[in-house]
């Protein structure tokens, strides 16, 4: 008798499981608000760098939609924030050895200093930042370097190539600057063969002379490289007008639905609210923050009780310096919060795959039974890892918390990202809806089943 | 000691399988040829619907391209193929009851008899097919109907959706007739809200009087639906110029790696060259064929030496009338070939989520058993199932056949499915080089383990 009501539980929960998720989906592909959200982000607003009056109006923008679906409390967490602006668009061309000039697209790396006015030099070129790191001064000072190392594009995983890749573009400055470069260019990140250069966010060391940084198009990088390896010698002239500003003052968004049991527990569902200043930050994160508002929008409407406080966080300042996902973090442990579990979005609007877990054996072992709900969804993967850069300093201050992250189809990713090119026309209206049903129904396993 | 042999003979075969898979991602994704061939056929040649000067083009280009790629033979098969002709662009509007006059997009269907000159009629709309079939013949007689059926787009498997509307473009015309309409419109079969209409196959009946029938954009539906539903009486004008000619030659072009041990035993890997008149059938099936001679030359390139008889088929005519597949599976048995296994790709060049598989338990345990190689590439989906148009009468042929089955991400599918819109630029380069790679992969596979 134990074993057989035992499994008339399980049918039943499993059924109400299911119930809810097939709600969910047709919530989000039926009646969905995630698309329209998006364009009206990227359109009427479009680019949102920190400190920039676009990132203000997101603000607004934001506060005025979760208003507008009814979310229980709606509010702005205050942050601090740099403010870094590229200023007049960027200028730069190749001179030839017979004197012909070549146009070049360049875009300065996010946080760069300017070029004050016009500067030239002769370029030379490295394969690999390990390649810039073993050579002498003497091969690179007063030149312009060249680091013309490409994404893996035999790597399946997308954001391995570009994990590989990142310290070309977060140390390239550094290591050039400490040979005595006068500048830096980079390939851009990007794995696409177009003209797109893809900006993101590079560093300084206080002790090391700043130079300016910049990339170029992954075309424009094979085309000086071919020249470069027939022995040709080049100049290369560019100007960049960027400025850093002091700190100012933003805010993280915050809606919330409270939880009718536990609401003192919260689970915190997000993603990042500025974007980078070039195209419209549509898949990043423009995506990943209306999935979040999305899934909740749908729990709300669905009419669901949560048990437990679900708040969805806009983070702001992801792109260049995290202060939104730090200050939450501080402020969540001051106000002596119990905190769940976070999910982050941040892996652009493709079709679902699956999560990762970043969490207890306990909990990772629910997380993976999970796994059969989803099957008719074709979600595959559940698996170690997940979190991301917002929710990442949770994990400082709660130790015991579950980080979740999303994971979309990765392919098209670095077609996009930080650059021109990531703009609305690139989101798929069902790919994008689907991510949105896929996060909240985990958000709702997560309330009813995990904790 | 057997035990430890066994083991041991696992690991070696296991790794020997995974690097052989790997050196085929590394050229598909490094010094792949899809994507530029791809290009190739859609901007040279474009759409190459059978019997049009286009679809003669596109055979010698696949021979030409086929014998670049040094395949051990290449030859092209004789068929007879329908040849049925847009002529002049469609021209359409609706007369509202104040006689304003409002332009809409129509597109004929394939195979679709002309309007005679201009055609007018009362609209009258039914929301499924079901409902057509229902009706009266004095609520239809004199009219122009039109089947406002939409795509379900809470189906998550979007070739479903798209099987369950099927009959209303297939039979449309016929249901419409027999009731006295003047002609049939309708919503076209696929999923987003735009301006394009998509054609298609339809069918007549003998005994039933042959009907224009063309598809209006689902914009154009909506708006249609809603004016309708208001209660407005709307006037519908229309002009279609279409022609069928008598049947013509033609052929499917064939190449073939022939097997070291077993040269008489086959294994067909195809899609089918032709397209509709509309865009310049890029996933459909343009990525299915170059999917499918890419796989071939991937293995020739990584000098492999299969032990059966690698054959790619490009099928003609698939779209109208699958005269290619027939012909190919009547001429196969006649020759009394061993055909061991047909594998297609016709469902768009898509990230790939695995693969169906129609054969005996036998087989299909194997072909599961495969599926923890193709875990590092992402491929989940090892079911039931598979197989395709193109292939299918092999099955007629062949009781004990292998047919297997391309299964890509469907979500961007029905977008572009026989509209405008299906061009080179909605094929992204490293989804369709996992496409090609994934297949290589598989028939590697067949070659080596199943068969």
């Amino acid at each position: 008798m134990f074993i057989g009501l035992t499994f008339f539980q399980f049918i039943f929960t499993q059924s109400q499981e299911d119930k809810m998720i097939r709600r969910i989906y047709d919530e989000a592909l039926l009646r969905g608000h995630a698309y329209e959200d998006l364009r009206s982000l990227c359109k009427e607003i479009g680019p949102r760098l920190s400190g920039s009056s676009e990132a203000a109006m997101s603000i607004r923008w934001s506060e005025q939609k979760m208003h507008s679906y009814g979310f229980d409390r709606v509010y702005l967490e205050p942050i601090m924030v740099p403010h870094w602006e590229r200023g007049n668009p960027e200028a730069a061309w190749i001179t030839h050895p017979n004197g012909i000039l070549e146009k070049i697209n360049i875009c300065a790396l996010g946080g760069s200093v300017s070029t004050q006015g016009m500067m030239e030099g002769e370029l030379v070129m490295f394969n690999a930042i390990a390649d810039l790191s073993k050579a002498k001064p003497k091969e690179v000072s007063g030149k312009i370097v060249f680091i013309n190392q490409p994404m893996n594009a035999a790597e399946i995983q997308t954001f391995k190539a570009y994990g590989a890749c990142y310290p070309i573009r977060g140390n390239g400055a550094i290591e050039a600057s400490k040979l005595g470069a006068k500048a830096v260019l980079i390939r851009s990140l990007g794995l696409p063969n177009d003209d797109f250069p893809h900006t993101g966010s590079m560093r300084y060391e206080d002790s090391i002379k700043k130079i300016p940084a910049a990339a170029l198009s992954t075309q424009d990088a094979e085309r000086i490289a071919d020249l470069l390896a027939s022995g040709v010698s080049l100049t290369f002239s560019m100007e960049m007008d960027c400025r850093n500003f002091p700190y100012e003052p933003s805010f993280n968004v915050i809606g919330e639905l409270l939880g009718s049991k536990y609401p003192n527990e919260i689970i915190t569902i997000g993603g990042h609210l500025d974007s980078w200043d070039q195209g419209e930050g549509a898949h990043d994160d423009g995506a990943g923050i209306i999935h979040c508002m999305e899934a909740l929008r749908i729990l709300k409407v669905l009419a669901y009780k949560p048990e437990h406080t679900i708040r969805v966080v806009f983070f702001m300042n992801e792109e260049n310096g995290n202060m939104g996902g730090k200050t939450y973090a501080s402020w969540v442990k001051e106000k002596n919060e119990k905190h769940l579990a976070a999910l982050e979005s941040d892996r652009g609007g493709f079709t679902p795959r699956g999560f990762g877990c970043d969490a207890s054996d306990s909990i990772f072992t629910k997380f993976q039974a999970f796994s059969p709900l989803f099957e008719p969804y074709d979600l595959h993967l559940w698996e170690r890892g997940g979190g991301g850069v917002d929710i990442g300093p949770l994990k400082e201050k709660f130790t015991d918390i579950a980080l979740f992250g999303f994971i979309p189809d990765g392919q098209r990713y670095f077609d996009v990202h930080h650059a021109e090119s990531d703009v609305f026309e690139t989101v798929n209206k069902r790919e994008l809806e689907l991510g949105a049903a896929a996060i909240a129904s985990l958000v709702f396993l997560m309330d009813t089943v995990l904790f």
